[in-house]
C-alpha cells in the first residue's frame, strides 16, 4: 500500500497505469512473496521519472536525506514502519545512533540537512528510541549544537570507538544508521562491528555500490514483474549499457564511448517506433561508482553538480559536450584516488526517461521514501530553469512535499464510476519498491559475509 | 507510536500525560518486548474515558465495527498495519472472506454499517487482498447488493461449508475476518475449520468472552506498566468486583449486590481521598458475558441500549433503578437461553470512569482503532444529551472522526519550550494498546487449543 498523496499530473490515466492500478492485490501479493525470500532496505529515497508512456526510478538512495521535505502527515507512516523495522532488526533496542553526513566543516551543514537529521531522530524517537546523532567527521571533536531557523537544534557528537564497539560519551548504541553515503571510502571506524546492527551495511556504501550491479538486478526485478503484469518491462526499465577502462580524455575513449552511445539510442529509437512514441530519444551517461551519483558530485564550491551526469541526445553532442571533460576527470580522480589517473573503469550509458509532471509549470520529479517495505512518504523534486530531459538534481532545486489527496477512494469494484480520484501516487510507490527490491537484491549479491549464511 | 490526533481537550497536561509522554521510548520498547511473547489482537477498537485524573479502556472490541468513522487520512497508517499483519499470519494470501454482523433481515444493515464493511474492504484491498463480504445470517439467502448514499456498494453473499473450509461461490478464503462478534453463540459453520485462518478465533467471540478475564487480565498488564512508569496503576485501571450467581428478581440478590456496590464505592472514596479527588465516585454494573456490552444490548426496537450497563451512585440508587429490572432480565434470559431463568452467572460492579472530554458542549468519548500492534486512528463518540458519568454508547450518538493535528512535533530534547504541541492522542494510544494487550493475554488464558501448542 501506497499513500493517496495529490500528484501534479492530472490527465487521463494511461494503459500502463491502469494496468498498475488494477493490479492492486496481486501487485501487493507479488511483493509479499518477494519479501518472504529478500530482506528490504532499511530505509531508502527513489527518484522516479515518469514520461507518460513510460516511467522508471533513475536514483536509488540507501543513505536518504531529505526527510524534512516529506509532509507532516506522512510521519505515522514514517513511525509505523520504523517500528517494524526495529523489531525486525532488534526488538530489544533501546538506543539508536544516527551517524551524520561529513562536511568540511560545522558551517556546511546547512539547515535542510539539519532538518533531515531532526526529523529522522523524531522518527525513530516515536519507534520507541533513544537517538542521538554522531559525526565521523574529523572536524567535529566536541560536541557540537547547530540550531535550526525553527528553534529546533541538533546536537553532532563524535562517534568513539571502544574495542569491537563505537558510540557516544555514555551512548551505547545497538544499532547503528548511516545517513551518511561514505562517498570518499569506509573509514576504519566502521568497520569490523561484530555486536552492533550497522545499517545499510557497508557494502552498501557509496564508495562500494556499483551502478550497473543495480541496473542488474532492477533488470531481472522488471522481468518477472512484467510478466506478472502482463506488460513489456521496458515500460518500466530503462536500457542499458556499460563501457569498462575508458579514458575520455583519449580520442579512442570518446570513440568508444560514442559507439554505445549511437548503439544504445538506436535500440530505443526502435522502441519508440514499435509503441508509436513520438519524443526525441536521449541517453544519460553516468560513472558507474554509486558514490558519483549525480547527487554527490560537487566537489568543490565552483563547480557544478551537473558534471556527474551527461544528457546526450546523438553522438555528435557527445565530443561538443562543454561538461565531458569536468565528467571524466572527476569521475576518474574520485575514483581512482589518484588525480592524474584518467581511466574511468565503468561509464553506464542509460536510456534517458522525459517528465511529464509539472508544477506551476516547472519540471518535477517525484521521490518516492521507503522504510522497511513501506512507501512512507514523497514530495516532487522541482526545477523552474530545466528541461523535460534534463538532470533535476542540481543547487538550486525546490522541494514541494505531497499532501495526502481529498479523496481517497480507489477505483474499486463497488464504486460508481467517476466517483473516485485513482490513486496516481501508488504507480510510484510500485516503482520504487521495484527499485528498493532490486538495491536489495544487490546488496545480497555483494555481501562479502554471504557464504557465511549457507 | 500513535498518529498525533487533535484533541477535544486543551487545558494544561496533567502529571500521568507528561509522565507517559516523557517514557514515550520507553513505553514503545516494553510494548516491543511484550509482543515477543504474544500475538496482538488482528483488528481491535477500545473506548477510552479520560477524567483528567485517570483514565481507562471501558471496552475491548475484537470485532470492532465504526471503521468508516475514522478520518480518511488514517486509511494508509491502516493499509500499513493491515499488510503487516498478514504478513504475519499468511504471507501467500489472495483472498480474505469478511464475515459481517447478523441482522435479522435485510434493511436492517443500516449505511453506517455497510460503510464500516465498504472501509474494511477498501482497507484490505489496499493492502493487497481479493475482498469479498460474506453472510452466516440465515435472511441472506443469495448474494445481495445494498447501495450506500455516495454510490458505493456493498454485495452481502451467503456463506457456504465445503467439507472442512468455508467460502463463497467461487472463492476460496485463507482467511476469514469476523468482523461479526458472534453474541447469540457460535454457529457451527463457523467450527473446525483446520485449514484457514479465522481472526479472531472463536474463543475471542462475544458468547465466549468473559468480561472479569479481560479485566483481570487488564489488571495483570497495568501493574507491570504501572511498575515500568513508577505510577499507581489505578490511575490507569477502574477498579473492579464480580457477583456470581445472583438472581435480580429476588430480594437476596439484590442484597448481595448492594454490599457489593457500596464495597467498592468505600474503595474509591478511599481512593479519592489519597489523591485529593473532588468528583462524586460512582460504579458501573455490567454483565459479565461480552456478548451484552452496553452496545449489543437492544435485542428489539422498543428497548433501549442502556439498560446494558447501570450507573450507579450507591446502593439506594441501585435499588431504586428504573432499568434494574430490564437489566436483569434481559441479561439473564440472553444468558441462559431460557427467559424464565433469572440467574445471572455473573455480574461486574467497576468503578466508573468520569469523561472530561469535550466537543461543542457535549460528553465525548475517544474510540481507538488498532490492527496488529499498531494503532491506526480513532474519533469521538458524542453524546449531546448525557451527563459526564453516562454510557455514550447509545443510539443517538454522533461519532466525530479525529484529524491529524496541525503541528506534528512532540515535545523532545532539542525543542525550544513551547514551540511544539504534545501529542495528547499518544496517551489514548498507550491505552488502548494495554486493552489491547489484556485482551491478547485474555484470548491465549482462553485458548481451548493450547494444550496442544505446548
Amino acid at each position: 500500500m501506497v499513500p493517496h498523496l495529490t500528484t501534479a499530473l492530472n490527465g487521463p490515466i494511461n494503459e500502463l497505469e491502469q494496468r498498475i492500478l488494477d493490479s492492486m492485490p496481486a501487485i501487493e501479493r507479488w511483493f509479499r512473496l518477494e519479501w518472504m525470500e529478500h530482506t528490504p532496505l532499511f530505509y531508502s529515497s527513489v527518484d522516479v521519472r515518469n514520461a507518460g508512456f513510460k516511467l522508471a526510478p533513475v536514483d536509488t538512495s540507501l543513505c536518504p536525506h531529505g526527510w524534512n521535505n516529506l509532509s507532516p502527515a506522512m510521519q505515522p507512516l514514517a513511525v509505523q514502519a520504523a517500528m517494524v523495522a526495529i523489531e525486525k532488526i532488534c526488538p530489544e533496542a533501546k538506543n539508536l545512533l544516527l551517524v551524520a553526513e561529513n562536511k568540511s566543516n560545522k558551517s556546511d551543514y546547512n539547515w535542510a540537512y539539519l532538518s533531515n537529521l531532526a526529523q529522522l531522530r523524531r522518527i525513530f524517537h516515536m519507534a520507541g528510541l533513544n537517538v542521538r546523532i554522531g559525526s565521523i567527521d574529523s572536524s567535529i571533536k566536541k560536541s557540537t549544537t547547530l540550531t535550526l531557523p525553527n528553534g529546533e537544534s541538533v546536537t553532532l557528537e563524535p562517534v568513539c570507538r571502544n574495542n569491537d564497539r563505537i558510540g557516544l560519551k555514555d551512548f551505547d548504541p545497538c544499532t547503528i544508521l548511516l545517513n551518511n553515503e561514505l562517498t570518499t571510502g569506509v573509514p576504519g571506524i566502521l568497520e569490523d562491528l561484530p555486536t552492533q546492527y550497522l545499517l545499510p551495511p557497508l557494502h552498501g556504501s557509496g564508495s562500494v555500490r556499483r551502478k550497473s550491479e543495480h541496473y542488474r538486478c532492477y533488470d531481472e526485478v522488471v522481468k518477472r514483474f512484467g510478466k506478472l503484469l502482463g506488460v513489456d518491462p521496458w515500460f518500466i526499465s530503462p536500457m542499458y549499457t556499460t563501457c569498462k577502462d575508458i579514458d575520455l580524455s583519449q580520442e579512442t575513449g570518446v570513440d568508444s564511448l560514442s559507439t554505445t552511445v549511437d548503439s544504445l539510442l538506436a535500440k530505443i529509437k526502435k522502441k519508440y517506433k514499435e509503441y508509436g512514441i513520438q519524443e526525441k530519444p536521449f541517453v544519460v551517461i553516468k560513472t558507474g561508482c554509486s558514490s558519483l551519483a549525480s547527487k554527490d558530485l560537487s566537489v568543490n564550491k565552483t563547480q557544478t553538480v551537473s558534471t556527474g551526469v551527461l544528457m546526450i541526445r546523438n553522438a555528435k553532442e557527445l565530443r561538443e559536450h562543454p561538461d565531458l571533460s569536468a565528467f571524466a576527470a572527476q569521475a576518474s580522480c574520485k575514483r581512482m584516488g589518484d588525480p592524474n589517473n584518467q581511466l574511468l573503469r565503468e561509464v553506464i550509458v542509460q536510456e534517458g526517461v522525459h517528465t511529464k509532471e509539472r508544477l506551476d509549470d516547472a519540471v518535477a520529479e517525484p521521490v518516492v521514501y521507503t522504510m522497511d517495505r513501506y512507501v512512507v512518504g514523497g514530495f516532487y523534486r522541482v526545477h523552474a530553469g530545466r528541461n523535460v530531459d534534463e538532470n533535476l538534481c542540481a543547487p538550486d532545486s525546490n522541494y514541494v512535499p505531497l499532501a495526502f489527496a481529498d479523496g481517497t477512494e480507489l477505483p474499486q469494484a463497488g464504486m460508481k464510476p467517476g466517483a473516485s480520484t485513482p490513486n496516481r501516487f501508488y504507480m510510484y510507490g510500485v516503482i520504487a519498491r521495484l527499485a528498493m527490491l532490486a538495491a536489495s537484491y544487490e546488496l545480497e549479491a555483494s555481501d562479502p559475509n554471504l557464504e557465511t549464511y549457507e
